[in-house]
């Protein structure tokens, strides 16, 4: 097998990311093209713009034509939302490149809009081209993760799966993400603000999880964001947390059969919380209760699932998949 | 979907725990033939000979048409290694069956033989159907997990996975499997006579753990089976350990690459053990260090494993696969 030839599809936070491994480490892929329409960006050399510390050779370009020249697949970071997506996916389908993508809602788009999925779908089977959403999640720990864990199972009754990330170790713009130090009523207006927004892709995993499992959800029901409040103070270094001021946010998400809670999901990310873990307890015969402690790396995960996933789907039927589809993910070196 | 339509190839100890589960349980499968050779089974109805509790209404046959004739999928349980069961898969396949084994060489048969694995391949392509070899370990536990898990790693220095199963918590056969209760000398006879014998898969395991990741291992390092020796008495209920005499076994295979272990595998099975578990360390960025605690039960686990790949398979292109080509694994209701 030949090097992946990759072109980028938005040379952003993630997709610098991902462009930036490539480049200066994944030697078993072969960075072909950038495309962005920032036109602070276009023109420019690729290397530049991602902190490469060197020119890779090659220019961002708002030409995707000229981008997608000569690319097996592209990896598209543009955007959490389907329908934003959308427009996006079908011009880099109509060069018959095949896409790996980061929008969340792509992970499982039918829950999203069931039409435009089946519109991506036939598309991409008209161009030969295969498209997948993942990352880290949605893409593996509340979705592929757990459903790779029942496969031992003779039945399963309830999945819980569980994320804890304590925000103390975290980047500062991911503190303040979270809301860590303001009080609640700040907190408060932050949620109203768009500043803190709840996880996108909780819908995707606790359905993605349904479908896998044939199980025919009632009603899924996605909890709002909450904040969890300090009980004592800390000093996190960036910002020091008063008792009863806000130390980071919560979520959760639950499927639904006959009013039971079939699927529960949990996502907490607040300074002082001691263990940092990603948690599956499935509840069948025989039970699973798998813990990865600490918890995985959000940034590096979801690099890796983009970079990772790409030589499978070039391998692929053409058409619109989700993890559950695909094949058994896992590095390469 | 319509039901799948399975037929047991074999009603052993495996093959009659599948067909028991199917038949009782799996309602979203239908038993529709049961193939064996022993004349002491063959002309009986299938419910009988498993211990059902009532007759299944489908009687063991040594005609293998016949026991394949209505099915999608042979559930094929009759031994370990590939070369005894390389004859019986032929036949399936002539007969365009797809097949799901438990046959531990076949999980990864390249390392066994790879003109026979390539006739395989060949057969199953000609006839369009599919071959699948697992099982929980191997096909699970020490392969397609530890692979899945190193799906968020943008890069995997080394893999350490470890099961340990406490034998005082397993039925009495077990016991007896791994020496309970023996002396050292009474041991090393089992072994010479073949009565203890090594866990067959774990070169499948190491080998498939090395192609899922683009590894080329320089060897692979299966250890001797070793016996455990107890330091304090044990009272497990069946047998009465005194200290100095065997508790159990253990048994390490290694994937090297420059004399480096890249992958390690631990197994071990003693009375006396405090914790089982499953464990999968990946030394990588970042690093993902994962236990299923207590260890996943290995009868159900077998029995989920086949049953559970089964759809896969059916739905599955034709030819030979291993589990780190397959379809993400799962349970289905």
């Amino acid at each position: 097998m030949g090097k992946i030839k990759v072109a980028s599809f938005g040379v952003g936070v993630i997709g610098g990311a991902a462009a930036r491994f490539i480049l200066g480490e994944k030697q078993q892929m072969e960075f072909v093209g950038a495309f962005d329409i920032d036109q602070g960006k276009v023109g420019k050399d690729v290397g530049e713009v991602i902190g490469l510390g060197r020119p890779a050779g090659i220019r961002i370009t708002d030409d995707l034509g000229m981008a997608l020249s000569d690319a097996d697949i592209a990896i598209h970071t543009t955007t959490s939302y389907l329908r934003a997506a959308y427009p996006q996916l079908e011009s880099i389908l109509s060069h018959g490149v095949d896409v790996v993508s980061s929008c969340e809602e792509l992970s499982y788009p039918y829950v999203v809009d069931n039409g435009l999925s089946e519109a991506l779908d036939s598309m991409a089977k008209e161009n030969g081209a295969t498209v997948l959403g993942t990352g880290i999640n949605p893409g593996f720990l509340m979705d592929a993760l757990p459903i790779a864990l029942t496969a031992p199972c003779k039945s399963v009754r309830r999945i819980v799966v569980t994320r804890r990330m304590n925000a103390a170790s975290r980047r500062v713009p991911f503190q303040k993400k979270v809301g860590a130090g303001l009080s609640v009523a700040e907190f408060e207006g932050a949620i109203k603000g768009g500043l803190i927004s709840g996880h996108v892709g909780l819908e995707q995993s606790v359905s993605m999880l349904a479908g896998a499992l044939g199980w025919k959800l009632d009603s899924v029901d996605i909890g709002a964001v909450e904040p969890v409040i300090a009980e004592s103070g800390t000093d996190a270094g960036y910002v020091s947390i008063r008792p009863g001021s806000v130390a980071g946010v919560k979520q959760a998400a639950r499927g639904l059969v006959g009013g039971e809670p079939r699927i529960e999901l949990n996502f907490s990310a607040y300074v002082g919380s001691e263990e940092e873990y990603d948690q599956v307890e499935i509840d069948g015969v025989p039970p699973v209760n798998c813990r990865i402690s600490p918890c995985v790396h959000g940034d590096h995960g979801t690099v890796a699932m983009l970079i990772n996933m790409a030589p499978k789907v070039v391998a692929f039927k053409p058409g619109l998949y989700t993890m559950k589809d695909m094949t058994l993910p896992s590095a390469f070196l």
